[in-house]
């Protein structure tokens, strides 16, 4: 166990590149803002990788290393190696935290994890959205009031295919009509996965102090519990002993 | 077990009687418009009962007879009996289904089962709601698109203070910026609990063929298994067997 | 719909011929004995298929016209092509129910559909097994009484590395000193997934009474609904209404 | 909040004054042994309560400045007062954590917090035990290996009448044949609930290490999150904000 939960920020990082009004908000890419943020709380640091990293920045050496990681993805899905995703999988089973942002809904690990296609609604109209928390008492809604709201953010809503969360923490309500299960927690494995939808790259909403405060306590959720390291659980065969 | 289904629509019935807003909505009662529509379904029978019943309509003869019980209260919860909630709750712990409409959310029997103070925020300006299905393959919301609308519905919004249910089949939207779990379902005992949320009394809401699909729904997933009757788990002593 | 529930009862089919010991059980193969029991219920009609029918027995063609699809795995999960993994999963998703018998914990559509390792421990000692019931109006339950027994069973123990199951049916006692459980549901997408213990293959557990009604009752639990059929959710922009 | 989490170990107390081979294991009591060992953890101060204290050594003042309150009872649940019950169960919702051992399955407190019967099965023949971790992820179970045993417990059994857990952290294996969801945790407002179910008053098993780590990990999992303090939701009316 580290003294820091080490985070590593993942981000596809194209569309700040590609395009001027996105990189007038995120000039070194949303994962650079994320992590600046984490950077400064008590007991996490935070680096970066991108999909254009070798191996996109996440070699076996620097997964063993991460006690959770952040995905945000979204034009390039498909150029994430499938073995990087087994490779993430397994950190996940082993103990990792997994942090999935907004798009990522379609990326191959957070479908992995599932085991479903995570198809949702969506709308990009610069709409109002308000996250209610439906679980006070959870730890990744600490220091939330009853609700928070981005007064833009691109619409996500039901049907979310995903399955049944073990914890629901956020419902959004949007203004053109739609919910969504909008914060959800996962055991898979030794690892926790925790989906959370805000995040569309055409907005600053990776700056406010409610989303910053969601990302940072799922991180502390995340984070693998002291001394569990690698799973020592399973496959062995076992004497039928003298009970 | 019986050819049909058999069902008791509980209702508070002062509403109707004081005011002739209500009146002329439901001059039967509320209870009386969603039994004449269970009855017309093809085995489910439906009869009446109402806090100003003896027993309020529910002896023990009664219950023993009835597969799913419905209940709408509002005003009055208090003055229904605690010797009458608890045959209600054994009978439901035995099998009995039981569907708590709207305001029934502070009924004594609902929060009796769910063992929380089923509180939540409302508003009552005739705003839109909007129900989606988060839950599509579930029995209760065979039949229905992706979301329904009623024009008009009093609003019930989060934190609703209630044990996160086992199935969260419905989720609202509303107009004035709120949302709320309003279809849930529970196991509890060897009975079914589901909760829904519309059914305030100034709006003629239990007539909507939607909000109809679904009490109807929810009567044939409550109803109890074939051949289960009273329980014969629990409480025997057992001797040590030679295994 | 059709009149029936269609089942296809998958079976790697290579231990019945490699072995005179388990040939000698099942001649024509596990599936074949539950096949003929299912085709024998009101309602059911099974038929085979097995690894080494070309596509597995599974066309695109075929995969569409089966409600359920039963699956036994054990020496050869490997040789199950991924082209045909894909294919059923999207036939899961989009309403076929699926039954995963015993070794098939370990099957690349089991894996796929949970996300995680799906590892435990094992023995094989013909051990007693004994399975109680821990939710007993479940449909699934459905003329069992609290608990039954196989007199020899292969021994499978936690910690079983599986997503924490939506409803927890059964859960398995073994002679050697080791719990289980033994029969799981999931929602995954528009379709059920049921993993039931039992089954190994050098015993005639696939005749047992009570395993039989379980498997019943599971295809008659993860059949789809009536008039399900494609999703017809998800992806489509929405306009903004107007409210 | 306090600076360590305040216990209150809560007992009967009537089987170590009546029965001299009890007297002879616990002299003081269950509750001393427990709070004895709570008390020497860091972070955590443990006092005593029992049944015969005035209001039961619950008095308002008493429960307003407990985080976690322990609950053993068996042959004189009926003398809780209700008044007591009510009082505990409004601190859970606001908070409170609580754990229930043993046979405070048929504690009024928690079939209050259940809503169920909490029947079981039960056997006492002095029989080995072994508690299986099915959760290895969760703070619970931190620090256990793959299982636990007692050499000798009193015998609990399925089917436990209990809503399905949140989550389930131990499965119980029974020499006789017998298995028994033995950690439970739920959510009930804004506290934690947690059944654990070794701790007949016939053995020391107060005194196993393992016993006090899931006790300890127990108290440490359900003390309030850090200035959550009174509940600050629900009940008021919500103006229809301009969106």
């Amino acid at each position: 166990m580290a003294d820091k939960i080490r985070v590593v920020c993942w981000n596809e990082f194209r569309h700040e590149k590609s395009s001027e009004e996105i990189k007038a908000i995120y000039p070194n890419g949303m994962h650079a803002v994320i992590a600046e943020h984490l950077s400064k709380q008590s007991g996490i640091s935070a680096t970066l990788a991108c999909l254009d990293d070798p191996e996109h920045g996440l070699t076996e050496k620097r997964l063993a290393e991460t006690d959770v990681l952040i995905w945000w993805g979204h034009m390039a899905h498909g150029e994430v190696k499938d073995e990087i995703v087994d490779r993430v999988q397994d950190r996940v089973l082993n103990g990792m935290g997994l942090i999935c942002l907004h798009s990522a809904h379609f990326s191959k690990i957070f479908r992995r994890m599932m085991g479903t296609e995570c198809n949702l609604l969506w709308r990009e109209v610069n709409e109002k959205a308000r996250y209610w928390v439906v679980a006070p008492n959870h730890p990744i809604a600490a220091g939330l009031g009853p609700y928070f709201e981005l007064p833009h953010e691109e619409m996500y809503g039901e049907y979310f295919d995903i399955p049944q969360p073990d914890e629901l923490v956020l419902i959004a309500w949007f203004a053109g009509g739609e919910v969504f299960r909008s914060g959800c927690c996962y055991q898979r494995g030794h690892g926790k996965v925790f989906y959370f939808q805000p995040g569309h790259e055409t907005y600053p909403n990776y700056k406010d102090a409610n989303v910053l405060k969601v990302i940072t306590n799922a991180v502390r959720w995340a984070a693998p519990t002291v001394g569990m390291g690698k799973r020592d659980f399973g496959h062995r065969p076992q004497p039928l002993e003298k009970l």
